[in-house]
């Protein structure tokens, strides 16, 4: 786009995209290179190829980038060539000088061109080399002065994504067809070497492809296997039209797992936010938010060995949350809403990672006289239709609290089902914006996601009704 | 999927996969290919080239596919094998004895194999074979009895594809930056053969990409040039995360057009009732309804011409209306819906196509002794706050009508920002659901979007009001 835009302005200057090994596999990035290789003008690509996604590489691409290392770039069966694009490769893509050297070569360049540049992920840090993979994205303080690795004592204790490694490596020792997916993120979830190593066959990571993986996934199900695709909810959005056209419309029982939704003080191009809206108003999909590891075991549980449906499970963020008392919940009774403290005159909907935030809530409205409803949703797919109509002997307003955009999100479709009925409704959770790297305090004072300013509102509704 | 479940189960059999040339180019076929060229065991892809796309093919792909066919399948740089594909050619594709010869060749064998299999669109009828771009999609009685198009009195009449037409073709006389795009459907909005070579370069088919498209679209703007992305309602949803990261992050200011947005008796994998949801909680994006030719042809202009954001204008579905009375509303001014006749009561909000039914209803309402006021909101991704407000003071009942799936939608937005008032608020639209080629009129009743079953609503919620 911008290569053409400059064409059209009558311009004259080199146009220069980068781009990793790692992303070639993405759809966008292919349809780029496509179209791209027909502009008929200046526009150079350089691929850096340092031999890793975020995670190893994936897919028939990446042996051709080895066979093209292997024979300096020389093999005629070359994938940029293929599409039409003027082709120069570097091997040592580490050294400035040479690095200078061929872009001087190619500036200027009339056509389109890709410069395979061969780099060493990590050079000159040894722990970087040693650990490409976990060096994706570190932490500070990762290293100590002599750039060495400070070991940590990392106790194993359970999390969200240790429970769910071990119930699939538990239940693969007896199916053959179930099957954990990522697409390029084994990290985010714990898919450890180990882990990796035991599934053998019945792991795979798609590379960063998350159109493929939906696709994939609906395949697996529809085939009679039991696909579990965990994926980040920053980037399960490239996926919506592979989830609707792939996996709801052919309803194929497919294991979602939606990790680290919710408002965050993450950079704007990883915001975890848009999961809920993007997800929750495609038909035949079910997509469930437990608060606790009981209630996570449980859905999993049903989700992996049901067939009748696209099951998705926005896992808890943060730490692991335990009630100690095992969920016995029949979660194929869809919409099922859990009341997890009868009241009056308010009813709060805590959903997912915000129900603590209604329990806050409930407790701070015990100051001024109220005793709140304390409801768990559990789906955000669907409404309790018996339980909110039920609402409306004993309680005045409903509040819903959802760690999310509120646009398309759940909030609204129960202020949709309340509109034409007497009950007063309160949505509270992200306004529709781009927040980049905002401190999440400041975020949840933004949004009155405070337990504090959520009484204040109910407060004022109650002595307007009064006045 | 299909194949890695097989493989799971310790199955053996063949699973085959049929691709035409012309959906090669899109990211998820591509990510399928890259992927699928490592299963390791059996899997047959079929890729029918036939040298067309839905109009001609547009990519650098496909000049390999036609150095792959002038060479019978021997040239050295090649697409498939770069991705690791065992492959096989077949020039006469349209030969049923030389294609079992071939299938027979393949079958059972152990690798990923593609056979790329050259056939003539159309064979047989030669008005399709002269026709190709126009027999992708053609109605009933198109031939007569010899198999020859029948001739129409095609008066040309003035669409809204035809004024945006002739408004980028006029604009594009003295600017050389306004770019019009399609994604391989120019069809759909009357692009005409004619209309392209007046363009020139000052227009991109990007084949089936649209992921690209609106990348392409978002780079172009941010360079300075004024593209116009052409795209139906349907298709919109391949590109989510490009509309969200490169197009709206960016506030790149490309004007998107979205056609045949409405609820229709397409079938499931056509719909077009997803678009308000899919794009309208996306932030920074301005999504405009227009309801007749004025109002269309002033937002388009304000789109192309400003430098702002991105906007979206979701094409009046059917035929055109014109009032005769210029538009001169200025709508950088946001959010601004115009109130079309003052009533009180109730207030209808009739958005984009369904403002025509909201007028309907009005008038019915009328027979009830209700004089209500029409809103026209013009905005599908804002409130008027100021409006729907001052619409406190003598109206109890808000209605909202949108031609698309409720959930996710418009009139959402208008019952969480009355949820904590005594506004009463009735929202129609599509229920969340993938109807299947159903009736229109079949859908309209079975979702109340008909002017009795509305009154019948607002009556019964008066008559409790009373009681």
């Amino acid at each position: 786009g911008l290569a053409k835009a400059r064409d059209l302005k009558g311009e004259d200057y080199n146009v220069i995209a980068l781009i990793g090994d790692g992303s070639l596999s993405g759809g966008e990035a292919l349809e780029g290179f496509d179209m791209s290789a027909t502009l008929g003008t200046n526009f150079i690509i350089i691929v850096n190829d340092n031999e890793m996604s975020i995670a190893p590489n994936q897919g028939g691409l990446y042996d051709n980038l080895r066979l093209l290392r292997e024979t300096n770039g020389m093999a005629e069966c070359n994938f940029f060539k293929s599409l039409g694009f003027q082709y120069h490769y570097l091997e040592e893509g580490n050294d400035i000088e040479k690095l200078i050297e061929l872009f001087q070569k190619v500036k200027d360049t009339p056509n389109p061109t890709v410069l395979h540049i061969h780099t060493q992920k990590g050079l000159g840090v040894k722990a970087a080399m040693d650990n490409k993979e976990m060096f994706h994205w570190i932490l500070p303080n990762t290293l100590d002065e002599n750039n060495e690795i400070i070991e940590r004592n990392h106790q194993k204790h359970e999390t969200y994504c240790s429970l769910t490694n071990d119930y699939i490596l538990e239940k693969a020792k007896n199916d053959p067809t179930i099957i954990a997916i990522t697409p390029a993120t084994p990290g985010v979830y714990e898919f450890t070497q180990d882990f990796r190593d035991k599934l053998g066959r019945q792991y795979t990571d798609v590379g960063i492809a998350e159109e493929h993986a939906v696709a994939y996934a609906s395949g697996l199900a529809k085939n009679g296997a039991k696909p579990v695709l965990a994926v980040m909810s920053s980037f399960i959005q490239r996926a919506y039209d592979q989830l609707s056209q792939d996996l709801c419309l052919n309803n194929s029982p497919v294991t979602l797992l939606i990790h680290w939704g919710g408002i965050s003080s993450a950079d704007a191009t990883h915001l975890c936010c848009f999961d809920i809206p993007l997800m929750c108003n495609i038909p035949n999909l079910v997509y469930l938010s437990p608060v606790n590891k009981e209630e996570y075991m449980r859905m999993l549980d049903y989700a992996v060995n049901q067939t009748e449906r696209p099951i998705a499970i926005r896992v808890p963020a943060g730490d692991l949350i335990s009630t100690g008392i095992e969920d016995t919940t029949d979660y194929s009774l869809l919409n099922k809403y859990k009341v997890e403290q009868v009241g009056s005159e308010v009813a709060i909907l805590g959903l997912g990672n915000f129900y603590y935030l209604a329990k806050e809530v409930k407790e701070e409205l015990k100051n001024f006289g109220i005793d709140a409803t304390l409801i768990n949703p559990r789906f955000i797919t669907g409404i309790d239709e018996n339980l909110m109509n039920a609402l409306k002997q004993n309680h005045k307003i409903v509040i819903t609290l959802e760690d999310g955009v509120l646009d398309g999100g759940f909030g609204e479709k129960i202020a949709r089902f309340y509109g034409s009925s007497d009950m007063k409704v309160l949505n509270y959770g992200a306004k529709k914006e781009f927040p980049d790297r905002v401190p999440l305090d400041e975020l949840y004072n933004r949004y009155r996601l405070k337990k504090e300013l959520i009484a204040q509102d109910v407060l004022s509704i109650i002595e307007k009704a009064v006045v």
